[in-house]
């Protein structure tokens, strides 16, 4: 907590995608920030701007080849990492040891149940970071974040999902057996690599659901939500792609335990989100993407209907669901105002 | 049935509507049919390429203010109405006294129990139209379709979910209670009002869900499948909005009966849908909004994951989900072959 | 002129890219035409519902290795070519010789300057057909059309400038130097490969200039509007993409000649049009591409601004600008209505 | 100059539109504005969420009714306008009397040639405020701005073409007469009035040009280009639009006065703009709307092709084109930096 209100050096690992483009420029915009390098695999190297002709004449930094040594001199605070699963787990120990403290978005630190992530990814190389990552969902790790040394950034679906059902499941108030996530996301979600799929004309005008009964942020929903509310939940998680850049929004079906209505499940958000500045129990208008694009917001709302409980969340899959939350998160870390370049 | 591959005259109530559209470039391609008038309300008359500049150099007639004693010797044989609801059943009584057999596109004669409409819309002005009505969906009713003299063509969502779940409730594989529909569809389903909500700025990138527990196909979705399967069946139908002109696509969700594969969820959908020329069992693709544009097909496929069924069902809103089904019912009621027009 | 109203062979090549799926929906519909076979390269075989799932339970063909002995065998009465210039020209010569007519859709035969041809594409392998090949926009073409053994289908761009800009130039009303063509095409235009500049969340909410005074349709506007009108023309043409999936829009700048009206210029352009079904003068709105969306028309109009004529020309990039005219040529070549299958 | 770096107390007056919207998304994160008020007509009050649920829990400001004596109790130093033209100048008197400085984002002030306003809007009833108001585009009149008690914020278009153009103009190496302006918006660039026009399915998949040789920016144009360069300057302006909810791009056609390349053309502008830090001139990239979504920025780039000199010119029309131009203008009228809550 040494540095508050004072600049942190940042160094950016893996900057050419759309999560890390979002993130540079909010860490261009923040003021306690400085960004101190941008690095990638030897395939992707040069200027900001090339990747993304948007950052010209905001930042001349060039995504330069990763190598640890020169992480090692960069005197920096904090490393974000925004690299695929498998590569996190190669860089880590050695940010760790050079002293750096980790903001990992990739899937790697997510599971603590090492066995978990062996079934969905691969097999994991840093056990040990493993153990003592945190999960860097702040309305329930707060704490744990202050002093992490390295954070687990949660998947986009995760943290849309999980902040809408957490409290209603902890209040008793929803069966924790046969819920269903129905959720899409936009395109930006499939990231950056051309495929025929994702091509614009095959896209437009299409809506498509995907990975049937084997998306995987299946596993991570439920461990986080078993460890945030102490019970055993099982969800069957579906996702779409809707054609638009940005948003995602999760419908949620669930069980009632008890007998209740939209607005007694309402004010029980609103209060367990009272202290919360990125969480918006909305009222009045249903959650909707566009009432949350390029914010670090997650909206959700709870309603009743035909003898179910209803929950409608929704989030920026690149902010809220990526870049935001790391930034977030590294406010927290770092004893700054948890919005802090944010709104 | 008289009239066999000799074009029949038909009148369309009700043009400058997109569903109307779509229904006026499928007819004037229609070899066995001759448009012989458009009629509509004092507000909205003129040529039908000024309401549809597309249409221009393809069709001269022109939305002729609707009067029930000059469709009464027009010497047609079939009226179509995409008329509003209230609308229609003020109309039908006239139209049928006046020799026409009807394809009514809205609501009012599709729920056969008077008081469950008036439940849902408002007082039925025409009770005997509604006990004579037959619910216009082929893949069931195509025998009563071709004698009937008044045909409710089925809304939207309720063809959409209906044929995907009824070859499983007769199955009995999947059970009547607790089913989620979660379904989307593109803007154009809205109608052609402006409108805020529709507005192109507010709705593009925009992905929201709207009539929470009270949408008006839910009670149609529940009586069309205790008719054809005889089993009370509830049902939980949530629609969304998602930026795209067409399309619709319903992800349902039911707790199977017994234990069941997709492979033989699917392979009992291709039996059952063995002779429908217009529903394809997907097994190499996922059901898309895309592969059925500006079709008359509606795509189904059928997994299993968590312990739950998943069914994912997707037409074209306007074709499938209205004029082209509209069209499907008019061939099958003056003997064409059901697929004329259509392809 | 032989096989009037007969049913035709018509053998496809190159059925998986977006031209080639649009004339196949269309030759499906098309009540004189047996489509034989598709046939494509190596790389692309399989059922036709594999490329376009839309296609399913409408046709069974599956596109087949190109080979020209099979081609030979198929007693086919026509070709269509639709493959990348320069495999055109390697498979011309042998299908002629086989004794089919050939609406080939590349830029190989539409340059009948082989020194032109060579300066902007490659050596040309087939002079002969070259010199043979009628240039088939059947506005202006369609006597040579009518007996053409070798027909070279139009580029989308020249089919919508040329049509707007020829009566006028014919007319002596506009000046041939100076005209300025600024063009927008929907990203089908760009073929189905991917590619990062054709992924969505790039392209989306994108506007983009390309090509800069270096299209390969320049030539072709130039010289089909000199054999049109025999009028030496320069024309500065600039391409750009919108986000959407398909139509384009040309807007062209040119000096008048004489003091002229946007009234008598549309007038004229409907004199000049008035026998030809797919060109439609538009007075009441602006030419758009909706309004010619999935359709065969090309929609013109004319004003007259700031000492400047303006010409507007829409057509659905992937029809009038592609399939669409290869059937309207055929249906000429075969001696069917101009229209037949197309409205 | 007096409040350097303090905290200025701004009034907007119009918020409910949707430059207002990105008006107030900047001020909120401006670290030297304290935004103490929205007022509006009496048919569109209420809190902002209301009007943009993205802003809950951002800003608690309501929009009240405008007031002029409450605007005078303020104690703000700042007003901007977001109000249609007439309406701006019936404000404009009564709160100059106040001793407000001005930003306006109507038409009202931006033609100093009371008669060219008057043939172009309606009558102006404030000739004095015409007379003394400071036209803001910062690249040409940032001395003027930094003293203006009253400032009227460009038009998007001018904006877009004027900072392509002038710096050509001045250096004598276009013609001045016979330019054509080719330019496309997103559709937001229409208001938030729904209209048939804007209704979602009506403008997706959809280009058209508007307005022929009468819009209004026509003028302001002439006239801007004209004060800054000396030289009496006519040009065809024709606006089009894309379906996409936000950017534009002119691409400009002119007559060189000189043999000149790109290049020289190109390093010109840097030249120009070498200590503008919203103007990108690009070399490497066209210009193209995506890179310039949610900047402040402008870019151009020139190039030669076929005797013609063509500019690009792309900005997002909601920022540069509107609110953040008017931040910027607000920068550098209270001396906080130029870019200051614009990256």
């Amino acid at each position: 907590m040494a540095k508050k209100n004072k600049k942190i050096r940042v160094a950016l690992i893996g900057g050419s995608g759309y999560a890390g483009f979002e993130a540079i420029r909010r860490l261009l915009r923040h003021r306690y920030v400085e960004l101190v390098g941008v690095y990638g695999p030897a395939s992707e190297l040069g200027k900001m701007d090339h990747f993304y002709p948007l950052l010209a004449k905001q930042v001349e930094l060039s995504q330069e080849l990763y190598d640890k040594d020169k992480l090692r001199n960069l005197d920096a605070d904090l490393a974000m990492l925004c690299v695929p699963h498998k590569v996190a787990m190669s860089y880590v120990p050695d940010l760790r040891e050079a002293g750096l403290r980790i903001i990992d978005w990739s899937a790697d630190y997510r599971l603590p149940d090492r066995g978990l992530y062996e079934t969905w990814y691969c097999r994991h190389t840093d056990p040990q970071g493993l153990s003592e990552a945190v999960y860097g969902l702040p309305e329930y790790y707060a704490d744990s974040i202050r002093t992490a040394s390295l954070v687990a950034n949660p998947g986009c679906y995760p943290t849309c999902s999980v902040l809408a059902m957490a409290p209603l499941l902890t209040a008793g108030l929803i069966e924790p057996e046969g819920i269903v996530i129905n959720a899409i996301t936009g395109i930006s979600g499939a990231g950056r690599k051309p495929d025929l799929k994702f091509h614009f004309p095959e896209r437009n005008e299409n809506f498509e659901p995907y990975a049937v009964g084997a998306h995987r942020h299946t596993p991570e929903i439920e461990q986080v939500l078993r460890d945030i509310t102490g019970i055993e939940t099982t969800v069957l998680f579906q996702p779409h792609l809707s054609p638009m850049d940005r948003g995602m929004l999760c419908s949620i079906y669930a069980d009632p335990s008890h007998d209740v209505t939209g607005d007694k499940l309402n004010s029980l958000l609103q209060d367990a989100y009272a202290g919360a500045p990125f969480v918006r129990v909305r009222t009045k208008v249903l959650p909707a993407t566009k009432y949350v694009a390029g914010t670090n917001f997650c909206d959700i709302s709870a309603h009743v209907a035909k003898g179910k409980v209803i929950l409608f969340s929704a989030l920026d899959n690149l902010v809220k669901g990526a870049s935001g939350q790391a930034i977030e998160n590294m406010n927290i870390m770092f004893g700054f105002d948890q919005t802090c370049g944010l709104y």
